[in-house]
């Protein structure tokens, strides 16, 4: 019999929560293979019994009780999912209970208040850091610099656009980013126009060999693109850096979730979203 | 004495996961008032200590038992979490042994194998997908536009850009954007340039008084922020995509994750990062 597990996602909201809780758990079983498949906005007791209909097909199918994750508030949603032949594991009842009895007090059990524009606030944030770090990718203008949160400097291709978007995504961050070019490196200063704002200024550095890589991708055979010209770049970038006085992170073996947490805790950022 | 509790989110990865899972437990109290604080990357006795050290001192100051939304992989970290003077709930703890019994294997036990570089292959479907949205963004080329997975159109500011950031970001997906622009809506007809993709164009439309309220924000007083002005380009963009016969989406009561989840299921998008 095969080890290919079924897993299920199953929300009465967008499944994201539950989602990257459940994979987090499953990386902690390398030797399963597994089959995701997320259930987003289940949210009536007709929906959740296709759900039920949907797990026992796929234990029929595949002779093993299939993982179900859940977060369902309503508990006639909840429980009709509870009628599935998997192992159902929902994060709500294990946890709503405990806190209940903590806060004295019974929950609302009302479904969507996360994620739902009753924050009109934190959406109006994120938009505005999104737009702002739009505007101010890659050292596209000067003006307005002022008001970043955060300006990120490093050599081509070293990660600073994900890592401003997501700070602005995530935590409604103003985030810049600005290129260290060959002229800068040469000269061995940050480009003059940041001068005014080295409290504020990080860096990102990469290691040769996946900017080599990662340039490849982008420009087969260019001068850019070679092994040489990256290790030359990062070295004359970190040195820069160093002098200059700038914090610099590795981001080679981070995603772009762990370098903007660590950004967002290291430069002390006040997140505008939570 | 005050309702404001505190809470600590505790991870020894980023804290993303364990946060919106508070958080959204969190929100079924709404008469209750938190004060949150993240501590992300603990990953050694020593650091836990610190955590235990933090918790109790707001024993100390509030008066009352912080809240803990733990996921810590280390049983030796977890066990010095476990010590602080607050009601801990561990979500690694809660949900791993029921998953070894179900699964008949113990787990590795081994911190930081989500969200980590270990999987280069989501990374860089990430990084392609917020390339190609970048410069697909706000109908800035035509080129290329047959690669994109989904290309929403919707009048300015109905929420576009940050609906196919958050695709590329979350799911890798490819997404393309392209505004209605008055001419557009003069004529009655999708830009002819979309004709030939007309399968995977999606909108999105948002209330007119929500509109109104956003680009004034941009630009105050002008025409285009005016309110008559934003019903007109509501009506027409929504007749427009009726007849053309495209799908839309009203952004208006929605937040960015919501809307993303919703496009990825109803247009059976196929992401490329889990």
């Amino acid at each position: 019999m095969s080890q290919r597990k079924r897993v299920f996602f199953v929300s009465d909201r967008t499944g994201i929560t539950v989602e990257a809780l459940g994979s987090s758990l499953l990386t902690q079983f390398a030797d399963v293979d597994f089959d995701r498949l997320t259930l987003p906005f289940i949210d009536s007791v007709d929906k959740a019994r296709e759900v039920v209909a949907q797990v026992n097909a796929a234990l029929r199918e595949s002779g093993q009780r299939p993982l179900v994750f859940s977060s369902i508030v309503d508990d006639a949603v909840r429980t009709e999912i509870n009628k599935a032949d998997g192992l159902v594991l929902d994060v709500f009842e294990r946890f709503i209970v405990p806190l209940e009895n903590e806060l004295g007090t019974k929950s609302t059990h009302a479904v969507g208040k996360s994620h739902s524009v009753s924050d009109v606030k934190d959406y109006n944030h994120r938009i505005e850091a999104i737009n702002y770090t739009l505007s101010h990718d890659d050292g596209v203008t000067h003006r307005g610099l002022a008001e970043a949160d955060i300006v990120l400097v490093g050599v081509s291709r070293s990660g600073k656009t994900p890592t401003c978007l997501y700070l602005a995504m995530q935590f409604g961050i103003k985030a810049a980013n600005y290129p260290l070019i060959p002229e800068d490196l040469e000269a061995n200063r940050l480009p003059p126009s940041l001068l005014p704002l080295k409290e504020k200024v990080w860096g990102l550095s990469i290691s040769p060999e996946r900017l080599h890589h990662i340039r490849t991708e982008r420009r087969p055979d260019s001068t850019y693109a070679a092994l040489d010209n990256c290790r030359y770049e990062v070295a004359a970038a970190e040195k820069l850096m160093r002098q200059a006085g700038i914090p610099f992170m590795d981001s080679t073996t981070k995603s772009i979730e762990e370098i903007a947490t660590h950004m967002l805790h290291e430069a002390h950022l006040v997140r505008r979203v939570y």
